[in-house]
């Protein structure tokens, strides 16, 4: 399962409308079949995978990261229905489709025509690595990371606004990576003031990665732009399940004081900057005993000299 | 030599007006004598390590942060002269005695007894456990530490000044011991002013261990505080060897401009604050690149939720 969960990663910012799913189908300790939910949600990682797999399907166990599809859609087949019609053996699922066209009844399906099914293996994982359309399931919005690239001090540039640069190129490339990795970028209205940032993967062979710019704020956005004027517009973004917010302050502030980050990525330089310009702005916190408990690390690597650190949002029932 | 650095840490804050030295005595594969420079100075870690070997040092091999003292003092014999006597085989140095009474001549004398004398070994490590005494002599000032404790996004206070807690419980425990390897520590008249410290080692066992408390400021001292007027002042300070510079964040910047900052120990809460107060005020940097290079991470590690990095000043010659 951790395989075809780092398989769906392939499928983010990509597979919009439908969920970046992934698939792995294996016979006699061989894996025949590897699929994941390819651009603009067609096909679906199961249909990949089987279309590998051929008629080594039968027989075989199918993991895959999301409940098979049972609805009937005009864009494709029926997931339960081809891993059926295939011959497989039993089929471990990850996490249960909280679509409520298919909510537990792909697999129902699957049982009544005798094939084994198993729910919930790593399923925090594989939600995870779905965020974006669970979150759209569940909450009706896109999962938003809040980026920053921060000075050892919280800065993330000097008072006059210069800010090329705080982290270094390992940093950097790492943080283009990121972007490939979402549908949509947002920035505020004072960072396309003052930087005019273009917003695209610099990384070749990825250029056509580069995600759909969105701007928060009230004034006009410029060509090839779209905009929203508030953090919880986000919700009327069409074909955005992961929304990258990467600043500046006031914009930072903004979707944290609306409880709009789902996770924090903190690039660190080993620089101290002293008097310049906060990477957040006022988030409404009037006692610190608050602030406490709402973030979680997941995780920590070294870029070079500079570090990154992801923190997930603690969300309590 | 490793074991016998770990020894000379014991005596950090403690060894004024003497090196925190460090040493271990072995024969034939056994340590026969550990020693560390005591309280006060006296006796020094030679001599309370050959007092533990007795006449097993016969023939042993010796490891020694530092030079083996050479010159006369009436506080005590010359540990070069004690080993001599004690019929060591073989003594193994780390570094050399930047003291110029001592600066070779221990190592000389030992070598002219017959004695085999190795200089070297190690030498970056132990000079960064006695870097107050190293300092002292090189550049005539106490080894200087800064102290923040921040949230992600570098405040250390809300706005309104509240401060506790930033940290959790280990994390300030961990800074409590901090503050026991320290000869003093320092503040500035804002937060003597605001949170009125007491600055003492709060650890069971090591309450006498609280440093010496110092104040940077222009105004009058509390009793029981001592006074500079400016960071330079720091190389008047009589018997600190190692300084702890505990904020705000006037205080902080006002080290850093003066590049009289040797150590950062950043403490990091995963929360985040928002319109605070900075740990860092303004340090004069004026051009992004100049803030590169600077600062190496020497130590990183978790303390419960919190993160503690370890920052060395690179010194360029």
């Amino acid at each position: 399962m951790a395989a075809a969960i780092a398989l769906s990663r392939r499928g983010r910012g990509l597979s919009t409308p439908n969920p970046n799913v992934g698939c792995i189908i294996v016979r006699d300790g061989h894996i025949v079949g590897r699929g994941w939910t390819q651009k603009g949600g067609r096909p679906h990682a199961e249909a990949q995978a089987l279309e590998q797999a051929l008629d080594r399907a039968h027989g075989a166990c199918c993991y895959v990261t999301l409940e098979p599809c049972f609805h009937l859609s005009p864009r494709g087949p029926r997931c339960a229905d081809l891993l059926a019609r295939a011959g497989v053996a039993r089929v471990v699922i990850a996490l249960r489709d909280p679509d409520p066209r298919t909510d537990g009844q792909g697999a129902a399906w699957l049982r009544e025509r005798g094939i084994a099914v198993d729910m919930g293996l790593m399923a925090e994982d594989a939600a995870r690595a779905m965020a974006g359309f669970v979150l759209g399931q569940t909450l009706g919005r896109p999962h938003v990371t809040l980026k920053l690239a921060l000075s050892l001090d919280g800065q993330i540039a000097l008072a006059d606004g210069s800010s090329r640069w705080i982290t270094g190129s390992q940093a950097r490339a790492h943080a283009h990576m990121e972007r490939a990795r979402h549908d949509a970028i947002l920035i505020g209205g004072g960072t396309l003031r003052a930087d005019a940032p273009r917003l695209d993967v610099r990384i070749a062979g990825l250029e056509e990665r580069s995600p759909r710019r969105i701007l928060l704020s009230r004034g006009e956005a410029p060509d090839g732009w779209e905009r929203i004027s508030a953090p919880g517009d986000i919700s009327t973004l069409d074909r955005v399940d992961h929304l990258l917010v990467e600043g500046g302050a006031a914009t930072a502030a903004a979707f944290l004081r609306a409880g709009l980050v789902d996770r924090l990525m903190l690039y660190r330089a080993p620089i101290l900057v002293g008097a310049g310009l906060a990477g957040v702005g006022d988030i409404g916190l009037t006692d610190l005993s608050e602030a406490h408990g709402r973030w979680r690390l997941i995780d920590e690597r070294r870029l070079g000299v500079d570090g990154l650190e992801v923190y997930e949002a603690v969300r309590t029932a």
